[in-house]
């Protein structure tokens, strides 16, 4: 006990979920569906209880006068919730991640290698205050075998409290142990970074939300990091495109989705198609009340354009403004590109295969696209099954993360006594 | 220029090899491999120009008392040198790890998805003394699409800079501009630091060597790390453990190579087993010139050992000494290893399978052996070809890595105008 007690509680949590960690690897494929399942039946019978709580949250944020986007992502009823437990029910039914052979060979002198999927171990998540992603991603991460540190934005605090108490009842019923689920209940940001250099209890730290978010955890944690979803994404609409194909691709990766990772943020237009479709340009974007923030070239085009600055370049806007550049030549949309760029998801457009390869071969990011929209950047979209996020590092994982991000493996070595 | 002129010169390095490895992803293999065969030529023919260079670094460690194990690792011979050009020889004839389709998908609406292997981009090598890893490192580097930083340790300043020189010529009669291979020239820890947090124009740092080398970039980088090497390896001798097995295994494990990081550094014993086995046990450590620090019980047993403290649990000897620890359940050996063991290599020596099964299930490590020496992590020893090092991280890639893991992903979408 006075070992416990010399500790800080963030770091006592996070020992007692490496423990349950340790339990929860070894369950059955069965053993963690059915404690899934007992969660999803569970939030739909004290959907009332998390509502309450929810209700307390948006009282304080709407005191503060955020604004109403905000609002709605932290507002639950009870739909939202039913939809929670449909989401844990879809994980159930995915395949066990973990125990796949991977590799299996006997050398020549009898020794016989496996290499087996095993769970991290650990995650540790830190997120805004989006309540469904502490459904989303405890469901993830104990259907992969993994223990879960959850500390999501101060004012979801009572909503996220509600969630995880209703989730400990239900795994109670489980062989799960709950203190596989580990909540920080504090708003205090020295407990969310406290998180960043437990290398020895946490075996990944996954931010969820904006720039700043993601920034603060991948410059500070020691932790790895699974860096997720910024996107700046741009369209580069080539002197070859075809008109009516790159409007409509614009207008869907703009306005389908403004407020998501994989929408467009900025459209780099060639000098030669826009002189040549400059109305069919103009009408469209006025049609779908999109602002536009250009460069020089651009205003001389676009009547109710207003000047970019360095920072337009840089924006995720997330609404209907968008940046805009007019380019000679594909390389210098490939160099904005590789200045500005998130490295998540880039289209071109254009009806020439050599220009659409160039650009392919060239742009450094998870998802490029040949005329289509950048908005398939999505596990669900590309039929992948759920999705932790999408990666936008190199390492691990890049472009959209499936369950498989979440495991890491083992080399199993049987002899009868061979040495090297 | 007065851009460049505001930077460090290790950054401008950084921004060059960025550029330069551009040029590089693009290149065919046989290009690449031509720039190794010649690299492997031009390494031969001035081998003489390396060894004066090494001398210089020689003189300079002898007249400082360096220990003849550190000076071993930093002479060069003619013979040496050219293991060195072998050694790329051997890295042409692999397969190129880049260009690899890895899935390929037509959706329902006609978009074709493609998951396409490509370059990381830029490697950062963070080295000790050891002119080996100069070459080595440039070798995969470049054979796997990616331009490379090195920054080797300061006695071995000369011999480095000799070698990249050599590098450098022969890569003029290459598609692969000589920028793709950056030489720190510089025994200063900053310009080394420096490299920790230039996430724009390095993808990746792999450090490579001592405990407290990883230790040190790990802890302080933003770019994301491979971390490699560091093994504090376990035999664990289990109480239904063959005698003769377990001791042939411990004597590998522990004297074949000492300071290679697959070596043995601790030994649990079960109680029992050693009662019973005691004198062969003896023996065998004598016989071996084995030097044993034990716990109290392994005092009460072992007439030559000295009382182990704390750090002799954790430490890597690389040499004839080893750690003891008698245990009374395969638990005990099981929770020993979770506190000091480096995730490495564990092996359990044991006739009863399902012991064997329960520590292979809860130790948490990248290679697992049952019956069978820990020497064998080892890219070489397993047939995967040559590596980078071996990975004690669990993201990314785990145990011996190869060139794959010097690779990441694209997914390249073409479509005829699909929105969603």
């Amino acid at each position: 006990m006075n070992l416990l007690n010399e500790k800080s509680t963030v770091e006592v949590q996070a020992i007692r979920a490496k423990k349950a960690g340790k339990v929860l690897s070894l369950l059955s494929t069965e053993d963690k569906n059915h404690a899934l399942y007992a969660m999803a039946q569970r939030l739909e019978t004290e959907f009332e209880f998390i509502l309450a709580a929810n209700e307390k949250d948006l009282q304080a944020v709407r005191e503060k006068g955020f604004n109403e986007a905000y609002i709605d992502r932290l507002a639950l009823s009870k739909k939202r919730v039913f939809e929670f437990s449909d989401g844990l029910r879809q994980v159930a039914v995915l395949e066990d991640p973990t125990g796949k052979i991977q590799l299996s060979k006997r050398l020549e002198n009898g020794l016989q290698v496996s290499k087996i999927s095993v769970p991290l171990g650990v995650i540790g998540m830190i997120y805004e205050a989006r309540p469904n992603v502490t459904v989303d991603a405890t469901g993830l991460a104990l259907k992969s075998g993994n223990a879960i540190i959850l500390k999501g934005g101060s004012s979801a605090i009572n909503s996220n409290r509600a969630i995880v108490e209703v989730i400990h009842r239900s795994l109670s019923d489980s062989k799960i142990p709950k203190e596989a689920v580990q909540f920080i209940d504090s708003t205090n940001r020295e407990d969310s970074q406290a998180l960043f250099t437990m290398r020895e209890h946490i075996d990944v730290l996954i931010p969820r939300g904006g720039g700043s978010l993601i920034h603060e955890v991948v410059s500070n944690a020691s932790v790895p990091v699974l860096e997720t979803g910024v996107g700046n994404c741009h369209l580069y609409i080539d002197s070859d495109a075809n008109a009516a194909m790159a409007l409509k691709i614009l207008v869907n990766a703009k306005t389908d989705r403004p407020a998501v990772c994989n929408a467009i943020e900025t459209v780099i237009v060639h000098r030669d198609w826009l002189t040549k479709h400059k109305m069919e340009f103009i009408n469209t974007l006025s049609n779908h009340k999109i602002s536009v923030h250009g460069d020089e070239h651009t205003l001389a085009e676009i009547p109710d354009a207003t000047l970019a600055n360095g920072e337009d370049w840089a924006n995720e806007y997330l609404n209907l403004h968008i940046a805009m550049k007019v380019v000679r030549h594909v390389d210098e949309a490939i160099e904005h590109i590789e200045l500005y760029g998130t490295k998540h998801s880039e289209a071109i457009i254009t009806e020439n295969d050599e220009t659409a390869d160039y650009f392919m071969q060239r742009v450094d990011a998870a998802a490029l696209y040949h005329n289509a929209s950048t908005r398939f950047t999505d596990g669900g979209a590309l039929g992948f099954g759920a999705e932790i996020g999408i990666s936008t590092q190199k390492l691990h994982a890049r472009g959209p993360m499936g369950l498989d991000a979440l495991t890491t493996v083992k080399f199993i070595m049987n002899g009868n006594g061979q040495i090297r």
